[in-house]
Formats: C-alpha cells, structure tokens, sequence
C-alpha cells in the first residue's frame, strides 16, 4: 500500500474510574504487509462494546488486560485488500477482530466471511453479532424463559437489551426494559415492542419498575447492576434466573462502595427465594454460534425483530464515542465507520 | 391415652439475635384423639436442623413462619400408638413431621413408613433423610461434581457437610471440609475420608484453605455464609457452583453488617469467573426422592459413606439443644430421645 499509513489507537494510560481522552492515543504507523498465509485486512467498521472498559485495565478477568501501548481491541468488518491465504480474495468483506485501527494482518483465525447481500455488513456486529448472540445465549441457557414470565433487562436500547427483550417477546414473555430518557423509552414500545419501558433517571423509577412488573419478576437480565439491580432485587419472584453478563455501571468504580454490606441480604434471598445467578460471556455458549445465526437471521428477514444503530465517523472520535458509551450517551449498536 | 399428657414446646417469642430459653415454652395439653381417617403418633426421635432458626422469626422464607403459640417444627420417628386409618396400624414406626411434642395426630400426609431391620429408624432423619437428600441434591444437580474437581464444604461434621464431603470422596472429587476444633477436624479425616480438614478457629483459616485447596475450588456447597464464604470467595475457580443450602452464619443478625459493601464485588466475580449461585431447598427435588433413597441406602449397606449422631435425652432439653446446634456446638446429625 504505497503511501497509505495506518492509524491505530492505543492504551496511552490504564483509566482511573471513567476513561478520559488522554487514556488513549492516536499513532500512525506503516501498513503492515502480508506474509504467506496471511491477509492484508482494512477496517471499515468497528464495534465499541461496554467490555471494552474491562480489557484498559489491569484486574484479572475472563480475558487478559491490554498492556500499555497495545492496540485497543475491538470486532471489526473490513475488506481483505491483498491475500495470501487461501480462501480469501481481494474484495472479500470479513468479520474479525482487527482492533482500532486502519489495517491488520491476519492469518484467517477468527474470520467469517460475510454475504454484503443478506445483510448489511455491520449487523455482523450488532444484531447478527457479539451482542446479539450474547443476548441470545445468555437469555435461553441461564433465563430459560418461559411463556407468562416476566423479564427485565436494562441497557435496553443497546445491542444486547433490545435483543434481550425481543427475544423475550418472541417467546411468549413480558418484556420490561430500562433505558435513559424519554426518547429511548418510546423506541422500546414504539419500535421494539416492549410491553413496558421505564426511565432510570426518573427520581421514582423503583416505583415505575414495580408498577411495570405486577406479577414479580422471572428473569433480570443483569447487565448493569448499581441502581437498577436495587430496583429489581426486592421484585424478584421464587426461583428467578439471573444471566450476569455485564456490570457497566461499575466499570468505573475505584473502590468498593461504602456500607452497609448488602453481600449477607443478596446470599439470604438467594437461599430463600431459591434464585439463581450465573455470570457468562458469549465465547461460553461459542458452540450455538450456528443455532445462533440461523434463528436470529430468520427473525430479521421476518421483520420479528428490529435494530438501531449509531455510527460514529471517523477512527479518531472512537475514544469519545467509548466514554459516551460507557455513559450511557449511544442510542442503539455504537458503531465506527472507520473507512468513509 | 388415660392419665398421659401431651408436653409440647412452642414459641413464646421470636428471638432477637441468639435465641434464647425464654423464646421457648414447655407446655402441657391432653393427648389428642384420632379421629376417623387419622393415627395417634408417639414421638420417639426429634430431629434438630437450622432451618428452625428461620421458621422462629416472623420474615417471609421458603415457608411461612411459625405463629406465638405454635408448636415448634420438626422431623420426628414416631410409633403409631392408634390408628384409624387404612394402612397403618399399632407399632408401626413412621418418620414424619409431628414436630416438637410427645403425641400428634395425622391424618397420613406426609408419613412414611419405616422399617426397623434395614437401618436404625433415625436415620431417616440424618443420612437417610432430609439432610442427607439436602446434601445429595445440591450437590448432584446444582454442584455437578465431575473427577478430579475440588469440593469445599463448612459444618462438615453435620448431617448435610458430611455426607457432601462423602458423596464428592465417591464422585472422584477431592473433598476439603471445615469444621469446630481438633477433634472433628480428625473425625473428618479419620472416620469420614476427607482429604483435607480446615478448624474454622484457626486464626489463619483462609491460608490453612488456601493450602488445602492448591487447584482452586469448583465446588463450594454453602450452609454457613460468615468468615467461611470470605476466605472461600477468592478461591472459588472460573465456573465454580455454588448450592447456597443455610447461612446458619447469619441466622441470628439482626441488622444487616457494616460495610465496605461486597455486593458489587460478588457481582463482578459471578461475572469475570462465570460463576453459577443456585440456593434450594430439598422439596425443590422432591422428585429425586426415590434416586436418592436407592442410592443412599446402598452406600450405607456398603460402608462406603458413614454417619455420626449426637444424641440429646428428653424433649425438655431441645430449646438448649437448638441454641447450642446455632453456635456449632453438636457433633454429629443433632437428635432428641423423646421417649426414653
């Protein structure tokens, strides 16, 4: 590729509570070339996931922690430039893990090759994606949803939650989401067709979510945690099930949170109300990739399910479109276009 | 009945914290007379549990609270002293729920009936009854025990923790328990086959468990809560289970603890470790009955799983045998001789 750079954003800095602009750094390096087995990849989207916090920091976790000076990681769609592996051509749009950055080599681990004519591309991201499947899995494995069942999730409008409750509806359940703001709410009952939507920033939202949940809650998709687990803690029915599959609301945290020790009360209704909590992540469940793909895809062509998403141009604003994130300031699946 | 009289102990007050004798009340009433389609029972074992801890205070569990006034709860082997009902006669002996009193009547349900040539008849209320199911359900179902797995069990010398301990020794598991003191760490290695045994009163528990457990823990079977689940907690590997089955720890708290707040801590492992909390009670596995009686009872004949009693004399002394059972004190499946 003569002439052309390729730009890449880093771990500058490992952030302490929220991330902030100087946690990360804008580098331009040469484009890589492609050895024997290998393609030349180039972005055109990237997905910016609240996991994403996880991996800036040094804790221990399901996946290793970025060093400083790392590529940031992040799934990707890009066009195979140049090949030398086979299977792959010039032209092939594929969907990886390429990271922040403008160009990657691979040698095809991780890579799916996608059909431009099924769908859009970027759905490999979203609905047709990481989320979407995690919504799927976590949903059906550890909610195991049953039709009458109540089920909660926040983050609603989010990749995750809208499929979440979607898929809730589709089998039979009432689906109450969570979101920030009157204009998300209206999205999940006018677009998405949640049964009930409830604004957490509304002084009274414990209130509103117990009004929305008359017969108790079954199913809490946890995704957040903070405010919205106390709102839905004292709702939980007898032998509700609670897939944990995100904290963000406590990404940011520096220290545990002052007393009293809620821990005692938590293990106390878990024993009496008979509940169950499973954390999981979607590489958990990697074997239902294909049950996965083949019922989500149907439901879209069917129109049974719907999405949003919000596209942010430019490589360079994915820092900031990760803070707003991480703050609930997306409406719908945060997507970059990094290739205009 | 001529000239007998029915002693029962009933609730004279709900405990604040620790119970104590005053919350008790030995009470004198006629024997009762069976009517058509019900036995007269004569208790001959009383068996004492921690739930009747939770059963003392007026909160909503499980199962609804006992009343001021009620006859307090509780398995017992009884002898039928009367019966007008099909299918039971004199001298038959009956395991059951006449709670604490000499004399009860019943109408059948929930009676079961026992032979004395195939076992001693309490142990229908230790390994061969609802602790010994308690351990074998939660293990089996919620525990998955696989070879090899490291299994970690408190109150390892009562009826649930020592047979949880046994059952995971015949699974392939190794089987690590804490217990009260010297001598019932010895009984557990000794008598019992555990691998490793952990006083609870050591000042340096969770190192002596960090020690003994060097692969981590997959299994921890949770009836205590307290000091037990804090050294537990950082041990616990990636998909560790957790059958939450007592928190006998807590029973007696009356506010909840001082902070830091561990919630969100807990939350954040169930999700970074994929860890799965499940609480149940033994009726959710009712179904499980048969399984367990059939294999349960050839394990003893065998001599592949063992069983200890503590033996309290006179129904006078339960109310001192409970409070003593609360703070650790039995040694062994705690029961009362009622009938001398």
């Amino acid at each position: 590729m003569p002439d052309a750079q390729n730009r890449r954003i880093v771990l500058a800095a490992r952030p302490k509570g929220e991330p902030k602009p100087s946690d990360f750094r804008l580098e331009t390096a040469p484009v890589p070339e492609p050895a024997d087995g290998q393609v030349l990849l180039r972005t055109l989207w990237l997905s910016l996931d609240p996991y994403m916090r996880g991996r800036m920091s040094a804790a221990k976790s399901y996946a290793k922690p970025l060093e400083i000076g790392d590529v940031m990681v992040g799934g990707t769609v890009s066009e195979v430039v140049e090949s030398k592996l086979h299977g792959f051509a010039a032209g092939d749009v594929v969907q990886g893990y390429a990271g922040w950055q403008d160009y990657a080599v691979s040698d095809g681990t991780g890579l799916r090759k996608l059909d431009p004519g099924l769908a859009p591309v970027q759905t490999s991201l979203g609905v047709l994606g990481m989320p979407g499947m995690t919504a799927y899995t976590g949903l059906m494995n550890i909610g195991q949803p049953k039709p009458g069942e109540t089920v909660v999730v926040a983050a609603a409008t989010g990749p995750v939650g809208s499929m979440v409750g979607q898929i809730a509806r589709l089998k039979g359940c009432r689906a109450v989401g969570i979101a920030g703001g009157p204009e998300k709410c209206r999205h999940l009952i006018e677009d998405l067709g949640f049964d009930a939507a409830i604004d957490h920033r509304s002084p009274d939202m414990p209130e509103q979510l117990a009004q929305a949940c008359p017969k108790g809650i079954d199913i809490y998709f946890e995704n957040v945690g903070g405010a919205v687990w106390s709102a839905v803690f004292p709702l939980l029915n007898d032998f509700a099930r609670i897939p944990v599959c995100g904290l963000v609301a406590h990404y940011n945290d520096t220290a545990p949170p002052p007393g009293p020790d809620r821990l005692p009360q938590l293990m106390s209704a878990v024993l009496s109300r008979r509940l169950t909590l499973r954390g999981f992540i979607v590489g958990d469940f990697a074997s239902q990739a294909e049950d996965f793909g083949r019922e989500a895809s149907q439901w879209l062509r069917e129109g049974r399910i719907k999405y949003r998403e919000d596209v942010v141009d430019g490589l360079e604003n994915a820092p900031q479109a990760l803070i707003g994130l991480l703050q609930g300031h997306n409406f719908g699946k945060l997507l970059v276009r990094v290739k205009q």
